[in-house]
């Protein structure tokens, strides 16, 4: 294998809380190595669009308390043509890099891995999206950080006069992923959460709250992910008054906000780590790999692996202590 | 006039942050003086329910940083008969409460006024709601907590990836006024903002938007009172995506947790200095009147005249100003 | 006078929340009206130094949220000298400026005033810092953002557990005026507040805990302007703790965390309409003055006015209040 | 082993946030379980006093957002005698509790470790304290939010304008553990960073602080925590004052509001897991252990492992990214 010389990064795909940190890492960490690094634009589209620029300590001053990302991201299709990604590979061999560092979800991983498989390029991946729904990680950059700006939110709404029947439903995100609206709303103590792994019907969702009207609660929350079966907190609302019109039903859909906001503490930690990590294991000759966390380890997955089958992130124990908490 | 030996206190209506600040004061306040205090819970209806307890200073320690109010809330429908008023004026008189400081919005200020007609009843208001739409005050309690919710959410928005046309909604409270969605809107940056005093038409949204993408802007965000003509933010967001598809729309609508929350510093001071008028004024014979703020001075305003012309809150200028900022 | 087609723009002093938000105003209204903008860094400093450039509406894009000043501040003595201001007023005459609007405090005034005299340019001032304690103006920029930063710290050391006999003091900014003191004492519920403005003996604040123990509280909270006359919040802890041992006291400094942050949505409309009305009284011909805020109203007072004397902003109802709720 | 029927809970020593989820989960449990739940205020010292009440679900209702212990916390003197413990154990057995969860750090695992040999009562601890220097866990209850409390503080005096020399220390909790100071150091990206585990010369610190200065940095934050050697953020402050005059000394000390505030997400649910496998673990028979997580498994050590050794909790890879990231 060659001598690395000089790294790109980039971010790609839906950003999320700490993106910066993991980018502050990656570049000090290879400035340390005596490496070069070069910022990429636009995650995929900017290789395209050969929009990259010299990165040195300073160009990552003060940006790890920063939501977002100071790279930019998008989403390219034309990535996913051989075409784009030979015109990419033209933009990426001329600026000299020689290694790759990709920080997004599932789209970044699967575009890293084709990537550096067609052109022989070393990347090493590290996940970042709010919705901890990778495989080689426990844990995501974003992640933590969006459940405390979902509990933030509850927090208030719990707040409100206790009028009586008074229902509230948040809508969280995570289309495929209930860990946001699960963890959040054992966080938040909601009364009922509703996941897109499970069907929860209606009728259900009624029984449970009726319970908790019967023994004592006079306000209610549901969390409901936006992945939900039974269509959004809209259409959920929109069913429970139709069937029960006691109750007086609001709606919150947090929506996009979720992904904004000061990292955590720990997602800045993380993101660090990870970034330390992964400019040292391409160095170490590691390819085409993720970094991950489990426990308080840093390990790296191979990416075939962590694409080829989604774990099940949802932790059923919690579901059931989710459940025994709103009794 | 006979000497009040014996205040009352309740909330009534929706509840702001810093409607504890204003109980706590007025409880202390009136303990100051000599006088002795009754809690009622959940405004008019629980004079009705005699749901009532003997405060002590005690009983408002470590409460004014909390959201929400300790003495509920309600709406009540059997005080806008002269039979509610009879039975709650009842159960006033056998506790011996020989004056009333209610706090709340409009119709609290209604019920306070034929309430205190009726039974003779000395009566002071004190304006708490987050819509900072009552008359005889700059401002009312909650609104400035409102206004810092909504701008961390706009902040939050801001900082997700700028992707080129994303255009994101952000719906906020005011079904008849639109201060928290003006002043929000210009503290948060907003490039349009949609008002309930003035229709805004979706081609002049359009217009608008289009004129800030031509200079600059590649992420864009409106901010859409719930009382907008056009029908709130789920429906403004589908017309512009009708209208002009190449917009990527997203919509956060924010809910009741723009009533929650821990109360800001100059919520807590006003609540705290209204609270303390609000004794002041009854001890010395006013009645029948709110207390509000003028600049800086605490003035108060007969009911009779705070309730007969909805005064116009919005403010011109500001508009004007917002105009001027998005370009 | 001269047609005005250029503004400069400076921050100086002390930098506190919201100064962004009067830059961008300040840019964006003077592009509205056809006017060029020059940006000059580190305030007196930047103009002797020449570090100047000129800013287009992109140049002020999301900053509206943001702590401290993209300008940057110094404290500049050179510009005290005839010579140092001689060598400004070149940099700024080469520049092609021909009136200036300086954001800052006391100081910042001051060197307006006496450059705006000596080279006959038309300058603008607004108030930026988060001490209050100008002339001229209700609030300054800053303030309000300050004293939320404070109370979130009472907040969450009321939170800890009610010990007996723990006390704490809370050291926070103010040399010589006590209003975050007192605003944030009154706002957080401190038991006692110590005050640059007035002399509060030891004994007298050991008097004051005692009685509130002997009422109730188990644990205190005393607020220390740091230009309290015994010292500083160390030496009053000290002081106590040697004269009445069987307190625990805890000390917290704030420092320089008071003066960043997030501006709050106050801050940033006051900062954006003092910022509007700052270049349209410019363009008006009023000049050697600083825009203030009374009551709803932004007014303009002369320079000399406002730095003649010191106005008592220190608000004695407050400091009466203060003491019946600690009660 | 006698079946369980009532679980005492409490919470002993300094508070944490957190706490009071962890006591929520403890009492839901056990009712689900159809066991009785007694609370016992003051920890040790209201097993002495006898001040305990029985527990149902809405006891524990809205307070999994709150700092604090709703069981208020103390140290007790009176426990570690013989006598005392005697005492505590009438009260405890007259109350019919016959098994306890006892919520803290190292004291109070010393105190149940003692008092469930002595008595032969079932024993289990939940780790409580926001330095994370507990053994047979990764995570204690607060630390997270602890270190999101000092990263708010580190970014908000980041903010402040970058004036030249301008040197910040902060002192952060940590007498004998690096632990906050080292997380929140690396997350606020400090430039130096001094910790209890190790001495850091004066005259090292001046190095690294020259060298940052030589490549890029005008404004430097060092984190100090409060054991290290130097003697605290003041002492070191001053010392590096005498040594070198140019810089521009500021100084925060945090103090006890780390302790406090809303706990966050990752803390509720820590603590709610911990609270629910603390009462199972009961149920199963496990006694005179303490719960804990290691990685995503929520484990169990006996207290007298646990307490036998201060395992290492400073993490080596992170005091070596810390420096890095800093250069």
């Amino acid at each position: 294998m060659e001598k690395i010389t000089r790294v790109g990064v980039f971010t790609s795909g839906g950003d999320s809380p700490g993106m910066n940190a993991a980018i502050r890492a990656v570049v000090r960490t290879a400035l340390y190595k005596d490496k070069k690094v070069t910022g990429i634009y636009h995650g995929y589209q900017g290789m395209i669009d050969n929009t990259m620029f010299d990165m040195d300590s300073q160009s990552v001053s003060s940006i790890i308390q920063m939501g977002g990302t100071v790279l930019k991201t998008a989403r390219c299709m034309e990535f996913k043509t051989t075409e784009g990604r030979a015109k990419a590979y033209e933009h990426v061999r001329t600026a000299g890099i020689d290694a790759l560092v990709a920080i997004g979800g599932d789209g970044t991983f699967t575009g890293a891995e084709i990537f550096s498989r067609e052109f022989n390029i070393p990347v090493m991946c590290i996940p970042g999206t709010i919705d901890n729904d990778l495989n080689g990680t426990d844990l995501t950059i974003g992640y933590d950080t969006a459940n405390n700006t979902v509990i933030e939110a509850i927090d208030k709404i719990r707040d409100t006069a206790a009028s009586h029947n008074r229902l509230f439903f948040i809508e969280v995100m995570g289309r495929d992923s209930g860990c946001i609206a699960l963890n959040a709303g054992v966080a938040g103590g909601a009364e009922a959460i509703l996941l897109p792994e499970r069907e929860t019907a209606i009728d259900e969702l009624i029984d449970m709250l009726e319970q908790a009207a019967d023994r004592k609660k006079s306000s209610m929350i549901v969390i409901v992910a936006e992945g939900d079966k039974n269509g959004g907190a809209n259409n959920v609302a929109r069913c429970v008054q139709e069937k029960v019109g006691y109750y007086d039903t609001k709606v919150s859909i947090l929506g996009h906000l979720q992904r904004g906001g000061a990292p955590s503490s720990a997602d800045r930690v993380l993101a660090t780590r990870m970034g330390y990590a992964a400019v040292n294991e391409l160095l170490k000759g590691n390819t085409r790999a993720t970094v991950g966390v489990r426990g308080s380890e840093i390990v790296t997955t191979p990416l075939e692996e962590a694409l080829s089958k989604k774990e099940l992130k949802l932790n059923e124990d919690l579901v059931e202590i989710a459940k025994i908490m709103a009794l």
